[in-house]
């Protein structure tokens, strides 16, 4: 058998085109498609074909089956989660690193994947001003980045958990608990589901009516906690929640967890590139006191998914919790390894995405771009108050608006907040059906609240204009069909 | 700020070509680079350009800087670890992937890439004779496919787990055991450290002569733990060990998994595609009894890094092991939403790989590529102990070849041994240094040994008679170089 198809330039350029296609039909494309669950399965075969196809048939059946099948995440029309895109470099970088396909899980298995990360975590480092106190690796997502921060505070914590495990401790062992606002990410529930630490485990610090965490409440429950006997392992203060993008105080934050001697895990998932520009640093003040600190590129720097930056000031304690080396991974070479710090062996060669980005782009457009975004959001924000149907249910933060519609029932009882949350839901649903704008909700305070983040390398004026458009046309068609609304 | 460089096709073109001319190359270079630590940093600047490069400026620096830097596991002379290759169906495949830059999350932000995904597994577990009551996700690496596959064992063996933690519950708790064979991989004792029981809680159950875990230990060990109250979480039975490709007795593993009540994990990442052939399923006899298994295409199926196949037969378990579901990732969907089974919420679309290798090469083409490679380790095998100066060091399994030289000195007592191990050591690194061939080793029984594994979907007989007469040229320029040797 050959592997290679004999004529790999000439399917490259194949499938260049395609892509090409793909974009330019792109922004006619409804976001999310018309789907049940099953329908894109019911047209693939149950099993795999014994002989070889021509690339064209999978081209083709791309665009048969797949393709209106996907939520289209580089459409300029996503404006859902924390829009995730592809920018050229990054795309370029990635066809590089299939073909490459080196393994960076040791340094001698691909030293130079191994010391460009080091480089791309040092210019990611630079680009947002943080000092060279930090060091860092390059993982998949923010779940597993903040994974690996917490095996290594709960090491820092608990002391030769990663011998004796969790349990049993004996008698004199305290509870461990983490602490995070209630605001924090999902992504900091599993992990400490998957650490053997537990949801119970957690202490849900309160917000303030900004969404901010309360530093006093952080510091009563720690010092109730520690009076307790219990163990504050980790706190995770959030500079740009995935609700409303708002940002702990993390100055204060900071000096509580020093003060308690906790390791303090900042989660910049989604906002960390904004520290690049000068204007928003006094939002990131204090951050460079963190024990670690996460920031994905694959959301608003427009990398390729996946790719996220751990950063941390102690190396030693990241690899102390979780490495383990058998015979046949020892190399007799002193480097870093980097399977030695986070849980999977074998590790992609992410750092190409990173250099074909900084490189072809500048940090200078990039700053640019991430400007523009804010100032995007800023103009939706202003525009649809002064609609007068709308309002906003949280202070715009970064590129991120948090809003609803006024419909004309009372809010404030009961009966009123749920047929409010019920129209809203409505609302989203016809926004998102009609296919121009894919716009995503949350819940805040028991309201169900609509989101527009802007943060695609592909969005323009006119997609902010056309969500907008989409929402009043939407408000108008739900206020004319009243009467016979599906939900209340 | 464009991210777009106004003309894909262009630049895909480029990099398509200096692709190929990378593989033209890549047969002339050494499989591993002749570098010490910090090289290739020490040519990277420290800070991001302000400014953009053009493309032609990043792939000279790839050519500068980058290539000669790279340990090249495309190479077809490596023949290292278990050889990992990307054959061109899956480069182009990730070239889309990263165009399309869709994230599998939930269901509604991919539904064709969920549905491919759930197909895809079914073809990978019709490709390899399982049975339909697996169900499946894909991961990146076993390493996190086992992780998953343990918390699910944890949550059922420790009901509640999630909730409350490993710590602390009563006095009445046993202490948590996994049981493995002493050549488990060490991915499962990270798995073990990372959930929170501690490597104390491993249970390493001798392997015989060759290398297969012992049944009889296996039960004596579960019995002797219940007895004294101790809870056994998971039993991780091997289908191709790391060090030997040895396999261990699954039916019988299985019969005492079944009596007991304990997950069964099968860790097949490596060997699990050989299932495909007939002629080998006697070695996979039941192993379809098991609560779960892993098996990577990207090792054998020469699909790009990274793709893991993480099957179970209860989703229900895994999911609730782990998942937890804010607001803002509800969908009011019945369906299966990816990001329940697996740490990462962020998930690449990587079922398109598995698409596009299935149906370029056929399953057909897989099979003989797998027999093809399964008799280039034979023949290797065969011929190094014709040499008279190599014996086998395990008996060669699947496409893995363990062997030594057996230099002139005597083995047996601890002297002997010790100049043995030292002679194989400088003999590999002689070896690799010649750069024609890249093997590793392992540790068999306090002896260094070394590996050769056949894999790479751009192997050659060549390759293979290219590895024999490098040995040999190894050892006769060690023999005449004995009295100036290095190491003892």
């Amino acid at each position: 058998v050959s592997a290679a198809d004999g004529q790999f330039s000439e399917s490259a350029a194949r499938v260049a085109a395609w892509i090409e296609d793909y974009r330019r039909r792109l922004p006619s494309l409804p976001v999310l498609p018309d789907l049940t669950p099953g329908d894109i399965l019911s047209g693939l075969p149950e099993r795999a074909p014994e002989r070889p196809e021509p690339l064209e048939a999978l081209l083709e059946d791309l665009d048969r089956l797949i393709v209106p099948g996907l939520t289209h995440w580089n459409h300029p029309g996503f404006l859902a989660y924390f829009s995730s895109s592809s920018s050229d470099p990054g795309v370029l970088a990635e066809f590089i690193a299939a073909a490459l396909n080196v393994n960076a899980m040791l340094w001698k298995t691909a030293p130079a994947a191994s010391e460009l990360e080091t480089r791309m975590v040092e210019w990611v480092r630079g680009f947002v001003g943080l000092p060279p106190e930090f060091d860092g690796v390059l993982q998949d997502t923010a779940s597993s980045s903040s994974f690996t921060a917490l095996l290594a505070a709960r090491e820092r914590a608990l002391p030769g958990t990663r011998e004796h495990g969790l349990f049993p401790r004996g008698d004199a062992a305290g509870r461990p608990r983490v602490y995070q606002s209630d605001q924090a990410h999902s992504s900091i529930d599993k992990a400490v589901i998957a650490a053997g630490i537990g949801l119970e485990g957690i202490r849900r610090i309160p917000s303030d009516a900004r969404f901010r965490m309360e530093p006093e409440g952080l510091h009563r429950q720690l010092s109730a906690d520690r009076a307790a006997g219990d163990v504050p392992v980790m706190i995770c203060a959030t500079l740009g929640t995935t609700s409303t993008a708002s940002v702990d105080p993390i100055a204060e934050i900071a000096a509580i967890s020093a003060e308690h001697g906790v390791w303090l895990h900042v989660d910049a998932a989604y906002a960390g590139p904004a520290a690049a520009l000068p204007e928003l640093q006094p939002l990131f003040d204090g951050w460079q006191r963190a024990d670690s600190i996460v920031l994905n590129p694959h959301k608003w720097l427009t990398t390729p998914i996946d790719c996220s930056v751990l950063m941390y000031r102690d190396p030693g304690a990241v690899r102390r919790s979780l490495s383990s080396t058998p015979a046949y991974l020892e190399t007799g070479v002193e480097a870093k390894n980097r399977r030695d710090y986070g849980l999977p062996l074998g590790r992609r060669f992410r750092a190409l995405k990173l250099w074909f980005l900084f490189r072809r782009l500048g940090a200078e457009a990039l700053r640019s771009m991430l400007r523009s975004h804010i100032a995007l959001a800023g103009s939706f924000a202003e525009k649809i108050v002064e609609d007068g149907r709308f309002e906003l249910a949280a202070p715009p933060s970064f590129s991120t608006v948090c809003f609803r519609a006024v419909p004309a029932v009372a809010d404030g009882e009961d009966s009123g907040r749920r047929a409010t949350n019920a129209w809203n839901r409505d609302l989203l649903d016809v926004v998102n059906r009609r296919g121009r704008v894919f716009l995503s909700h949350t819940e805040l305070s028991g309201r169900f609240v609509l989101r527009l983040a802007v943060g695609s390398a592909w969005v323009r004026p006119e997609d902010i204009d056309a969500a907008i458009s989409e929402l009043r046309a939407a408000y108008e068609s739900l206020a004319a069909d009243q009467p016979r609304r599906r939900s209340d």
